[in-house]
């Protein structure tokens, strides 16, 4: 089924423990359409650019079946950059420069081939700009995933409260809960959440593992110890992304179906952070998502028969 | 089959975010000795204490079937004290009294009765004391687990890595596998550890769950996210004596069964931090303890079947 993704197309600058990159490609919407390219064919992205941005990486996208049409492209302009250091426990950083360039004006606008989408999902951007897309669909998606981060809650809680109330999923990290909620208790915090307008939420909590929660249940995923981290920029835009393809391949929204669709995205996730950037993300076989699946399976798997 | 538990019989007097306690009773071996008394009864310990620890609380290990036969009574002296507030995060603590009293000259001796036990678990105590215990039996267990902490890799690392020698399975946290490994990854710091002694490793990771280490395999179990944890002392002793205790039970040390082990040992330690002290191990009914594994198993139960 049809998947819209809204969010950033960028360029990033990294430096972690193992090295440090030059400027190279990232942005949330990038990571979430590759991500979700290995599982559902028709992704179309709502994103833009500057003129500096690589065509190269544009023909990557659509070689993975990514259609472009709603890519506005900024003649005269620059692509949004972020620069940032991680620390050695590699959940933390320090954001050394933003420059927002072309997302400071930011106006999306959904191409009419994009409407009738089933699925859509919004990575982190200005609450506003996620808001504008979803206000020009003439049909509301079939499931719609929102993504946001602790900048927004600082600066437009208004409007992030405003556009939660439209959402199916909201994913954001275990922080972010407890600033969104005001409880320290990941618990207390998921139903406070859940009051405010997302029928499900996904607390990520990187190397720990990620838990899904909506009114009556949970569920918990691990994360795959892994021997490095070597770059956790885009991990958790690569979890939404496999979260969501697997959701759109398989047509079932169901809580069932969604701790699967986890599995699937802490999967993609797992490969994000083994390179710097979305290289990791290119040219995987079916075969290497299976073997990494089947690996997240044998972890947790364990057999007790209570009488 | 019978288990030999060593470690403290003590006094503690807890800060949380929640309240405060006087001197309550604690300490590893009584945390150790309730927690495996629900799957397995020829519990023996060993251990000291003053003449001011109240035969209330004697009286209670002896109606969940503990052997207090080798629990020194020190006429004229006083039992060990540990004093602490936990932070908001409930994580981390500060140390705010530790008085040592009977444990200072700690000469444990182990009962003839006491001999061919088949489970060991030596607590956290000073290296050449669990050692001391080790050298006195006559027959080597079929099983040694030895729990230890920061605190002796800070002022006894070669005591400690001469005890880990002749042990099959070591328990620590994540903050101490880093330390006794000197590698941040925690599946490089496994692969360290294994190569010290221990077959088995578990590392405990709190409010995250477990993992499972031998030299091929690993395995993850969750912890139950909780509304509130109330206190966590005791957390890590109890999962300890519910994973010898079932292992106990079940007479089957294979890697299989220690997962099923991690996770009874789970559900014990998430009913310690739900009251102060050992208040919530007295009195649990078997259907109380399968009720709560059976939230372990709905927690992380997915369906996935790879072609």
């Amino acid at each position: 089924m049809s998947l819209l993704v809204v969010g950033t197309v960028a360029f990033d600058a990294i430096e972690t423990p193992f090295g440090k990159t030059d400027k190279i490609v990232g942005g949330a919407a990038s990571y979430i359409a590759l991500a979700s390219s290995y599982f559902t064919k028709e992704i179309n992205i709502v994103s833009v650019v500057g003129d500096d941005f690589p065509t190269e990486f544009m023909n990557t996208l659509k070689g993975q079946g990514v259609n472009l049409e709603g890519l506005q492209i900024k003649q005269g302009e620059k692509s949004f950059f972020w620069s940032g250091r991680y620390h050695n426990d590699m959940n933390s950083r320090d954001t050394l420069d933003t420059q927002l360039n072309v997302l400071a004006e930011f106006d999306p606008i959904v191409p009419e081939s994009y409407q009738n989408c089933d699925f859509l999902m919004l990575g982190n951007l200005m609450p506003t700009v996620q808001q504008k897309v979803l206000s020009q669909l003439s049909k509301r998606p079939k499931l719609i995933v929102l993504d946001t981060m602790n900048f927004w809650m600082d600066i437009a809680m208004p409007e992030l409260m405003e556009t939660l109330k439209g959402i199916d999923v909201l994913t954001i990290n275990d922080s972010e809960a407890r600033q969104l909620s005001g409880e320290y208790s990941l618990v207390k915090a998921a139903q406070k959440i859940l009051a405010m307008g997302p029928k499900v939420l996904v607390i990520k909590k990187g190397e720990h593992g990620a838990l899904l929660f909506n009114k009556e249940e949970v569920f918990f995923a691990p994360a795959l110890p892994l021997e490095d981290v070597f770059d956790p920029t885009g991990a958790g835009d690569s979890f939404a992304g496999g979260f969501i393809g697997y959701l759109a391949k398989t047509k079932d929204i169901s809580f069932e179906n969604m701790k699967r669709a986890i599995i699937f995205g802490s999967a993609m996730a797992s490969f994000t952070v083994e390179k710097f950037g979305t290289e990791r993300l290119i040219g995987l076989s079916q075969k290497d998502v299976d073997n990494r699946v089947q690996e997240f399976v044998d972890l947790v798997q364990f057999d007790i028969s209570l009488v």
